[in-house]
């Protein structure tokens, strides 16, 4: 199966395109569009937001993932990450960061392939996309292995205390993941402070709580509401957990 | 055929989450989005919605349907509805009366499995999607049947005087079925009167008109512009035809 | 392979009813989302971006294109279209007049089949997703061939100098090919006058500036920002090349 998880929004071409490239190089490989409005030029968030919604996923998944704003540029280096038995193919800006501090056994090979025609700003569709179907199709990495730095690891903290993504439904996902927090925490952002519930159905409708989410992060939310709109929660707005 | 119907939204996380399953223990059935922004928390109009699209759908589909704003509480119960020859499977909160009402034959039973992780807000990944890709192959349902109430069918009206959805021309398609509308009849929608029209280039640029819509249903819209936007209607506005 | 290109938006129910016909017309070809957010009742825009993004396909690909303020009336002939080794299905209003005109060989045919129920407004499901299927199954259009009038290809001009289309970042694209710009030329839109840039990364944060995007035509960007914010900038807007 191939993932694709980036901030190219569904309405344009891009995803379209990438998946010909796709659908041509490794036919028969179902894609799954998981994200494609991660918040746009900002990987540290999208790194904590992936790392969360890579686990329900089967070893050999491929997570074709593009969240780039320093595409085309020499210091940006293009990347493959194996973090146990799943891959990853994008850009070397720190999205895989915490995905290989979470998992047992991380690899990662910078990508030396070119293709005949590469664009500036499209290596999603031009580069990532070819490798990520060979390594849907079965290929091993082909390029230089580059070791992981220790401060690639354990510079970043295990949890984010911010607002990563905000869904259609105005929930804020946070980057806090739910487990280390007891249910009578007591969250606090946008100078309001908002008790635990199991689900939306058990609070008064526009009541704003916070629960676990469906894939085990703390979530802010406004039952049959917009907590987005209620309490004026974007992303990068910073939670706190009351003391 | 899988056919998704949601109030998910297309951008997030949600839809491709229930196609990764889907892929995964359906391998080969095509999976179609119907809709991925049905008017959230309305489960009464999202009813009218699906009765009107499910028709040119052949036997044998199976409609994922999520609308379901009590996920988690008790009160709410997992059904598999099978209407005619089509299935359908979501939460028991009303979404499929339209469908049942409408069908020769119909047979509901309630969902008693349950998989090894059922989050609280997500029954969508985690029990209608398993639940969907099985019927999907061909496995007959499994739970207790239950029967329908009088009330379920009997109680709700033929057709549903209001917007049920706006679309992204700004259209707005009422719960009305055209069918049982004379060309000559009036609309009142938001303080307007408007006149039939067989479809768009008959109307002159900027004008409001109604028309039956590609699926039977009798919808707002304006030749070149946004119904919703120059009459100010939006789901829920109510329709009277004027006598 | 099939791609699609309308204004239908993602959102709504129409692209997901055209695949379900596609899926069962013509199973296990892909079906790639190209655009489904063309400029609506803009034709002419519309045609100068198709042009622009069908080179990257194969040959044989289908294009099922579908911008169509006329659907419904005389006027507007439902029309397929073999330009050089790509099939293009779709309205008769000009959409595929810039990919007729670049190809070196070009035919098209009046579809003089009808189904059995065609609705007024909807074509895209009931006409043009059928024939499509049938083209992607390898079979020959069935019409009436339609000779192109030389005004209908000479009578367009090269490039189109207006924004054709905005993206999800604020990117606009225009109707202008970069290979006929040299990289000292100056665009001037919205009163102001932008330099060249080769990629996003080169660009200080917050800084307009022109690029050759990854389909070749001239684009307005704004380093981590949206230019249609930023310049105010929208579909339509004129575009000149400062001598």
């Amino acid at each position: 199966m191939l993932v694709l998880f980036t901030d190219f929004g569904l309405a344009g071409p891009y995803v379209g395109q990438m998946k010909a490239v796709l659908y041509r190089e490794a036919p028969g490989v179902p894609v799954v569009d998981l994200f494609a409005d991660v918040p746009s030029f900002n990987p540290r968030a999208a790194a904590y937001l992936l790392a969360a919604y890579v686990t329900e996923f089967p070893a050999g998944t491929v997570f074709l993932c593009v969240v780039d704003p320093g595409v085309g540029t020499e210091a940006r280096r293009p990347v493959v990450v194996q973090a146990d038995a799943r891959w990853f193919v994008g850009p070397g800006n720190g999205l895989f960061n915490m995905v290989a501090k979470r998992a047992r056994v991380r690899q990662r090979w910078e990508i030396t392939w070119r293709p005949e025609t590469l664009s500036a700003s499209f290596h999603g569709r031009d580069l990532f996309a070819p490798v990520a179907a060979r390594l849907a199709r079965g290929e091993t990495p082909d390029g230089v292995e580059q070791p992981w730095q220790a401060e690639e690891l354990t510079g970043w903290p295990e949890d984010l205390y911010e607002v990563i993504y905000v869904d259609h439904f105005g929930n804020a996902i946070t980057g806090v993941r739910a487990q280390g927090l007891r249910p009578e925490a007591l969250l606090r952002v946008s100078g309001r402070t908002l008790t635990w519930a199991r689900t939306y159905g058990e609070v008064a409708s526009g009541e704003a709580f916070w629960y676990e989410n469906s894939n085990g992060l703390a979530e802010i939310a406004v039952s049959s509401g917009s907590a987005a709109e209620v309490l004026g929660v974007e992303v990068g707005s910073g939670v706190q957990v009351v003391p």
